[in-house]
């Protein structure tokens, strides 16, 4: 490729509904020079997640909005091959939020050095990453799963779910996941030992949530919403805690949703409800990073990624989530590392 | 009256929506006598709550559905008028869920002896009750006001409502009320010091409580459920707590009803919802009893009873709490003390 230009994708418009291909612009630049106190990033590995949906949308959410004409921002693995920084060297493999472009300078904020000893650096972007430590800190700090528990993950073959249906199991508790494919199926209770898997595109959902929870659901975590959400909220158990992590499902409405009310079931079950985002639990990430490795060192923990290549695959990788595609981690591979 | 009588009201049919007085039956038997162990108790005062009308379904919720033809179960004051219980006496002033009729046999379960010097005996259905403590646990140990906070609560003027908006006070937030005339919202504001009361029939709620909540909502303690919570849900602060004490507005419907779905609510600002029960801190039922005593005493908590006379108006007192009708707690005269 050639390494004078630098390949960025714009927000070029917002989405009304699903985004298509035609909200992100392709645009070169040249590539930038790092001044004092700044290093440049050659991003090669690009994460897409469903979150950045959100940032799309000019309306208020954690996330501020993605400006419109501006570089997409999202999660990237990369190599500094130029540094004015003291603490970065040339080499040095990073990961932060620098954005869907071949080039990137940083100031070092929010950028942290990967290691490629402790395991395959992707996993930065996955299960040592973001996805991971929202699993990780939703699971333990907000579910709170007792051993002997049943906990119920939505979204469970995703990047988030996989991982959390895994520390519950860790944690003693008898493990639900609901997917939407076979495949998903049988990934999950083949190779994850999730005790049961339920595809959402089942007949008589509700029946099958009920038997597939026999004594009911002590923690929900939810990546879903909607009529997913609706069926497990009707099998909660005293003081259940529900986790909310995602509402994929309702990210791509064109209006708001309406469903049948919760807080009643809440209510008569003492239960729980909190959503939350990974930075809230920021002071506890190297404790949630020490753990989520040992575990994975110790092969305790499983991981799949899903890697396209090529730049100009990445709006077509990101809006395959929303079409529920991929097993694990959805990675675009953009360059060498 | 008839003091070899025992005029008892039971549930004579459950109610579709809206309950009735055809749902209730006047009976009428001897006056029990108490065996080995038991005491038997003249029912002075009885107490009317919404979360009896729960009860009244045949349906799971936190307590069991009363059982057709049998008296139905609520809070009295009343006073022991025979005993062969060793821990209480003839004379002694009792509460407890004795239910609605003249007279009753305990075997000392869930009956407490109360003390006259402490305050007037009606305040142990109220402020110094189940009322008083549901306010106290639910406040203080889901919703965690912080001074300078902003609290909301709905059925404001209600039981709970009123003691909740008071000791978020206590606690240097700023409180909101909202309830349904304008009685009740003077009420609030002149004589209990919330800092604003909103008239959830006022056109274009949802500026009016953003009006009166200019740095947003950081507490919400519900007792109502329904269109008036959907618009506080708009109004949330990072890591805010929903407090789910009731769902008044919902309890008479004849199908489970749909609103904006909240979950993204929730999301977006990191916040917890949580529903309760106030049995679920009986483990701390005296620090609580004593701290709200100790207010009492020291002037600085209020509060309104509304206390209808006559045997024959407690179904109506009870119907009434569904219209609205009561300023503070709802109680029934059925004798003297």
């Amino acid at each position: 490729m050639d390494q004078t230009k630098n390949r960025q994708i714009v927000l070029a418009s917002r989405p009304k509904g699903m985004p298509s291909k035609e909200n992100f612009r392709f645009v070169e630049g040249p590539v930038p020079t790092p001044g004092q106190g700044e290093f440049l990033v050659r991003t090669a590995y690009v994460s897409v997640d469903p979150y950045m949906r959100g940032r799309m949308n000019d309306a208020k959410s954690y996330v501020p909005p993605f400006p419109l004409e501006k570089v997409i921002v999202g999660g990237v693995i990369g190599r500094v091959v130029a540094s004015r920084h003291p603490d970065f060297q040339e080499g040095d493999i990073v990961t932060g939020r620098l954005g869907w472009q071949d080039y990137s300078i940083s100031n070092g904020e929010g950028v942290h050095k990967v290691s490629p000893a402790a395991a395959p650096v992707t996993t930065a972007l996955g299960i040592l990453g973001m996805p991971g430590l929202t699993a990780y800190f939703g699971l333990l700090e907000i579910g709170q799963p007792k051993p002997g528990e049943t906990v119920v993950v939505s979204g469970a073959a995703g990047a988030v779910g996989t991982v959390v249906g895994q520390i519950a199991k860790l944690k003693g508790c008898r493990v639900v996941g609901i997917a939407g494919s076979e495949e998903k199926i049988a990934y999950l209770t083949n190779e994850l030992g999730f005790d049961a898997a339920i595809n959402y595109k089942s007949d008589n959902l509700r029946q099958v949530v009920k038997d597939a929870c026999p004594d009911g659901v002590d923690v929900y975590f939810d990546n879903v919403g909607g009529t997913i959400t609706d069926v497990v909220m009707t099998q909660l158990n005293y003081q259940a805690r529900i986790v909310i992590c995602g509402q994929i499902a309702l990210y791509n409405l064109e209006k708001p949703d309406v469903g049948p009310r919760i807080l009643s079931q809440l209510l008569i079950n003492s239960a729980m409800m909190k959503g939350f985002i990974v930075s809230d639990f920021k002071d506890k990430t190297r404790e949630g990073l020490a753990q989520l490795t040992t575990w994975l060192q110790e092969g305790k923990l499983r991981y799949r990624e899903n890697i396209v290549e090529g730049f100009e695959n990445i709006p077509e990788a990101f809006l395959g989530l929303f079409r529920g595609e991929n097993i694990g981690k959805q990675l675009v591979k953009i360059a060498d590392l």
